[in-house]
């Protein structure tokens, strides 16, 4: 089976959910600078998730390039991933709205986690089905930030019911472990380019 | 006429379709866990969509795999199918947001149905075009799950004004009887592979 | 240039034109049949926009089968087109919302005129790069169809003030001159499908 | 990387964000001729969005032909522009519906100067990957209009202060300017093309 038709819809799915999110930010009826102001929360809660969205492109594009072919499983898998994404615009509005009231900021955290463990599941199912020699897991390794966002998700969730600020802080502090380039593995990389040129650098966040 | 375009089409059009369907589920104004629960009913039937699209796009990949060149006959006919998948949104949400009340539930069946007709339609018509011989007749053959589906949709109709619940369940059966794979017909697959690499499994729900 | 991404834009935007007009079905609070009554003529409308488009994106297909290499001007031809095919939503909603009413119903005319001047530029502009030679050159020809239709919508738009009917049966009309396959000239393409492979068949509605 | 992937999602997401802002054309509840006067302004600025939207896909499109891998920078840089480029339905909307005011009018522009910046950014990081003397650094030169357009877009934000007209004015010229065909760029290129067939000719608005 080809890959291109699954990263085709993913990409189309990836695009829509990162899109309607912005749907959420309905224009005040009063054309006033101050009628901006409640739209604050919004803006920030989608700018988290939008940035949490490209994460996920971006490594969803990394692990389908070290990948050859797909079965079944793959596109089961890859479809799970995608439904808990498309559950990203209704907490990120829910949040937003509620000025990141404990609740939704926990069950924010809840979908991270979720789709956190949609995607390792994927790249599980995908190395199965190539091997433990395969290109995909010598770049996954040992997965360090794969294992390490559940733990911090889960931790922002309970700090959610202590103070808000704690899981807000945490999320970011997710987002910014997954868009810092790791220096060490691009080293590796330029190094067994030759070997590798496909070399994935990660898993999910 | 190549199958690229009406793969990226069909492709486009269902990504869109699974995922406007989240948009009602919409976000309540309360910030408390209870104001969740009346969303219960449309996460569920949201869920039952999903899968059911998920198996549509999955089916198509495979129909399209084993098709070589399309006429203008095809193009309609996918279209067609399209125009039924469109209404999944609107009786999902008719469905949900009346807790699978009788009418909701039976008219959810109707699309199914009709769906289900437009998949054999759009089978037959590429069958038609490549002849008895082809990958694609070949690998539908008897078709059992292609004949069966349509008749439990029926029977799902008649049975919501018994009790919503046998609709609903008759749904659910239908949905894993096309998610659990096939043993028997991969093990076929797997010793053919050789012959007919692009081997489809199955027609749609 | 390459047409791949003409395509795959054009695409992506018809097959998200096609079915956000689907979200104007709003489905009602109430759970009985007869609720779903005052949706007909805004169903009917969908059905109506959805094979225009639906012709929209067969012919731009075709056309472009028949096209080699596009130019700036091309891609401003593709964009005006796209521009009036996005103003199907808002058209379709309100002569549908208000059960094909004078006004609404010559505006939807009005339209599916633009649309249609909007095509047969883009046309001109991609035989002015490639000559009169070209393949889509000849495979338009004398364009009966193309010129009729724009003559039957003007008809239609001036018939919507005497009786909505008139224009309806117009646009349903000249929606089949489409829709039904024209025997003779596939006869021709068969008979000259070794000199001409991609020829396509028609220019827009 | 290839830029294959990187090219349909920026397609998709541009698909989704021209579409979308027609969405706030809602259909009148009434059917009279003058109930769409009100949306007159809504449609205007619409058209504008439409058009900077088109410049951008244009310009994006060949910024990307001239464009052969891409490392991960990239990615973060198109995302980057993406997302001011998802703010258009916001503030196209919000202008719109409070006929061209003052602060809506300043914000549609502030949006316009984020995306130029956002795009000249891009462009920057691309050439910095590929050298001085790649054919995009050659093309772009010494991008004048890709200078020019950010400054003209802080006068029209300080004009909007001043008269609604002005700014609107300069967002009109700015869109005109990358509109019209530069003749000498296209004869320089006519010249050139069988050393540079893919050059590009231009930066972003």
């Amino acid at each position: 089976m080809h890959k291109g038709r699954l990263e085709a819809f993913s990409d189309g799915v990836l695009a829509i959910i990162i899109t309607i999110m912005v749907l959420e930010l309905k224009a005040p009826h009063s054309a006033e600078l101050s009628a901006l102001k409640p739209l604050l929360p919004v803006l920030l809660s989608y700018i988290l998730s939008f940035v949490y969205l490209g994460i996920y492109w971006n490594n969803h594009h990394h692990m389908f390039q070290a990948t050859d072919h797909i079965g079944g499983a793959v596109l089961w898998a890859n479809l799970h991933l995608l439904f808990w994404l498309s559950l990203f615009p209704f907490v990120t509005d829910w949040m937003g709205e509620n000025h990141f009231a404990t609740w939704p900021t926990a069950l924010y955290g809840g979908v991270l986690f979720m789709a956190a463990m949609a995607y390792w599941n994927l790249q599980r199912v995908i190395i199965a089905q190539q091997g433990c020699d395969s290109i995909l897991a010598k770049a996954v390794g040992k997965d360090l930030k794969g294992k390490l966002s559940p733990v911090l998700y889960a931790a922002a969730i309970a700090g959610a019911f202590v103070h808000g600020l704690i899981a807000q802080a945490l999320y970011v502090l997710v987002a910014l472990m997954w868009l810092v380039p790791d220096r060490r593995i691009e080293r590796l990389l330029a190094a067994k380019k030759e070997t590798h040129p496909n070399r994935a650098d990660s898993a999910g966040p």
